[in-house]
């Protein structure tokens, strides 16, 4: 599981930073990699990357402005063009209008995909959940309807212990299957074994929080509370200047991306959504203030890759 | 007058051309740029460049497929964002749709341009025309509709013959000025004077011809006509195996290009819209083979800059 942020700008291009766009890289965990928000040249800029268009199997948009949607028709087609095909469906979760928006562009362009485009209206709640993950989605306060997500990996089940098992004779065969598998089995001789009695701890699943524009608002925490890794948009710095204009732009500033940090237990925050403004010593300035208030946050980069690992509590403790 | 390459590939990008974007920049003419086609991130490329937005006055659109038109609504909207006002308006000329998708697109992303536009929709025919200027268009044969255009630049009138006016004793004054512009003259000593008789020569204006996607038709010649510059579009190269995904696709090849440039007098031919396939040796002999047919020909690359010379004969001519 790992991050790999395609654009950390805000509003428009800039020569160092793409608009909106960050790869969520469950490569491990489905073979999949899922996109939040599609800012224009999200295609070029995976062109740079090891990220396969055809492995994208599910996109999230947080709002519609055209930072962050821009590049969606683009992508759409160039998947197309690359040879997906009706077995490589993709899911893509947005606000109302965003189905609307698409179908607008590929039916202006002549456009006709070769794979299937399911669209999502997101809800507030949870908006996808199988065996091994579930995403959360909760109304962001933005000039207009916007959504935050939080990714939530299942818990992985404990390993078998296979010194218990060997130490209790249950001989090897399918039977240790169905112990790694937690059931309760009759053995060849009689005994009836839990295999329950035969795992190790169950290792917490990740969880990745991804806010996009807003202001500070009650539902962020609720996203945020003990993410692994908070993204999170802070398009400005922390002066009271800096603080008055993300306020009137609908945005959020590091600090207010800190704090909650701070009070929600998250292990390490990201920042994105970067204004252009920041570059050279303004940005040196923009990272040495956020990292005093949470020392562990990392101000992002296009094309940076964000490892997101297990608690260390829980790694390799088998 | 220049041309500048923002994008010289085909269908999609690619690492090494963007999708379709030609800037005409006209800065010593009207102190303008007008582009053709706006493939997904051409403001991006633009960003490379010393082009400013606000300095785009007019842009054409040669069809509607996808690599021609997706960086339509982001370009609009950054030349808002960058402050372009009231006073700087643009005018879009492109096919019946395009004014839906890019209404739409804007409409989505709650996007409000500070600048007025004006959309004209393409009748084959003279679709502009001013004191300095005339763009003609012409219908194309390919997939959907499509069309070529021929800019006219008008000529320029000749020079004051400075030492023949002396030579007459025409005593210096705003009689000058009159002279220069044609005018007939009454000087204080009497004598009538025409100032036809004290020009030198017109210096004819220059022609650029710029044919997008289509297969060869009857039309391009026509458009071609005497051009300095045709930019033609060359998807593919010049084998019988190129020559049938040409055709199937609706495109045509470089022996296409070549073809018109040698029949329509065309003084440089400059190929765009080439395939990804072709790179390497590939390249190399997609190059090699076209100048052997028509000698003065250049393969764009993205972000090469043309320039658009005066006839030979006329330069300097005075």
């Amino acid at each position: 599981m790992e991050l790999e942020f395609l654009g950390t700008g805000s509003g428009q291009p800039s020569k160092f930073r793409n608009v909106a766009s960050i790869a969520l890289k469950l490569l491990d965990e489905r073979n999949a990699v899922w996109l939040f928000d599609v800012g224009e040249a999200t295609q070029h800029q995976i062109l740079q990357t090891t990220i396969r268009p055809r492995k994208i199997e599910k996109i999230f948009i947080s709002h519609l402005h055209g930072d962050h949607i821009f590049g969606l028709p683009g992508l759409l087609s160039s998947r197309s063009f690359q040879g997906a095909d009706k077995s490589e469906p993709l899911t893509i979760y947005g606000p109302a209008g965003l189905k609307s928006f698409v179908s607008a562009a590929l039916r202006v362009s002549d456009t006709h995909l070769t794979y299937p485009v399911n669209f999502v209206e997101i809800q507030a709640g949870t908006i996808f959940e199988d065996d091994t993950f579930k995403v959360i989605a909760a109304p962001m306060k933005h000039r207009i309807e916007a959504w935050g997500f939080r990714v939530e990996e299942k818990a992985h089940a404990g390993e078998l212990l296979i010194d218990k098992v060997k130490a209790d004779q249950i001989p090897s065969g399918p039977v240790y299957g169905q112990l790694k598998a937690g059931k309760t089995v009759t053995l060849d001789d009689g005994r009836v074994v839990n295999g329950q009695d035969y795992l190790g701890p169950a290792q917490p699943g990740r969880v990745v929080t991804l806010i996009f524009d807003t202001l500070p608002n009650d539902q962020v925490a609720i996203l945020a509370k003990d993410a692994d890794v908070l993204v999170h948009e802070s398009t400005y710095g922390q002066s009271k200047e800096e603080r008055k204009l993300a306020r009137a732009h609908g945005h959020s500033t590091s600090k207010d991306a800190a704090e909650i940090a701070l009070t929600n237990n998250v292990e390490r925050l990201v920042l994105v959504h970067i204004s252009a403004r920041y570059i050279g010593p303004l940005l040196k300035k923009f990272i040495s203030d956020v990292k005093n208030l949470f020392p562990n946050t990392y101000v992002a980069r296009d094309f940076d890759v964000v490892d997101v690992p297990f608690k260390k509590e829980h790694h390799g403790s088998n």
